[in-house]
């Protein structure tokens, strides 16, 4: 089994009697590696990821390094539950019409890029699901794509802001752009961004399912 | 626990001793009433849903409900893998950058709108995740989307279809947006369209985690 130390961590019971190999935050590519070797060395390998494996996660990693390697390993996903599923339910029911997953980060990604998907999903009604919304080193990213957001919708479309969903130390806000500002988002949070039609009820957020004209509950 | 009917056979050893209440497919909003009548006569109610519930399904409609019942009703939103979590796991890793679910039944949407969303997300390369491609009723739609992908995306673009994910009849296809017309989309079906970055390898999707210019495994 194969991870990053502080995931192992949580599932400690079930890999109690596995061979561990735990890595610290940055090393991705170095996980993979490992994992790879081992699995060529005839070992049955499980790299496990936080959320799903095939959002934003190590899935597309393990592939890549997989085409790098001469014989053939075999890959199977085991789906999970990703921020935006965790978050969803946390805020009610805000994913029930079209959505846009948008990483914020610009690490691997140029931010002239992020903002123009920012844009198309806000002038398109898509509720936004934003991943990586800030970290020690970006700061201000958030902040533009409320902006850009702001463009297309009212300032009172309902916000929802999730910090460590389904952990122990989990917290879950509901605003709206306006007051957006106010929150507090940081690395451990997911922001879901309402459509035009979405709306606040006893501090959870419901998109409906349809368009008022062709609707009716 | 309240259901559509084959989903509850589904889980049947799980609900045995259950006082089950299963309903035909087309009587979502009588079922979401019967569980409110019961969760008010004080039992605790589950209403079962497919997929993740709070993924254009039934988390929505519960809160709808919810809300024009006097007495205050306690909902609890338990997260679960999407169409869009288990066909990604088939497909590889189709979904490590930002994608849309985009829905094609215009049943409860304004088509003008749904094919407003098709041309903002492929104008602006995220990955594309088709719910409710194709039905009985709807035949065109799916063609429609197609065409309008197209006009940004070339014909090499991986697409990704799984019929029935995770069940006995699955089906997986990954084909390309010119071949996509040969492929069997039905109304089991959920179809992914890559980036300009996805690429094909071994009978899998890969989007990689960023671009080019930024970016080296």
């Amino acid at each position: 089994v194969v991870g990053f130390k502080s995931y192992l961590g949580l599932i400690e019971p079930l890999i109690r009697d596995k061979q561990v190999h735990a890595f610290s935050m940055t090393q991705e590519v170095e996980r993979v590696n490992a994992a790879l070797d081992l699995a060529l060395s005839g070992k049955r390998t499980a790299v496990v990821s936080g959320g799903d494996p095939g959002i934003y996660a190590m899935a597309g990693l393990v592939y890549e390094a997989v085409r790098s390697r001469s014989a053939p390993i075999e890959v199977v996903v085991v789906p999970g539950i990703s921020a935006l599923n965790a978050c969803a339910a946390r805020l009610g029911a805000p994913l029930m019409h079209d959505f846009c997953a948008i990483s914020l980060s610009d690490r691997l990604t140029p931010w002239d890029l992020i903002e123009r998907r920012i844009e198309a999903a806000a002038a398109s009604d898509f509720v936004i699901v934003l991943y990586n919304p800030r970290s020690r080193g970006r700061a201000t990213q958030i902040g533009r794509a409320r902006e850009l957001v702001l463009r297309h919708r009212a300032a009172s479309t309902p916000v929802g802001i999730v910090n460590a969903a389904m952990r122990a130390d989990e917290e879950v806000f509901v605003c709206d752009l306006g007051t957006m500002p106010e929150c507090d988002i940081n690395m451990k949070s997911t922001v879901i961004i309402g459509n035009s039609q979405s709306f606040r009820r006893h501090g959870r957020i419901v998109t409906p399912r349809g368009y008022g004209n062709k609707y009716k509950v």
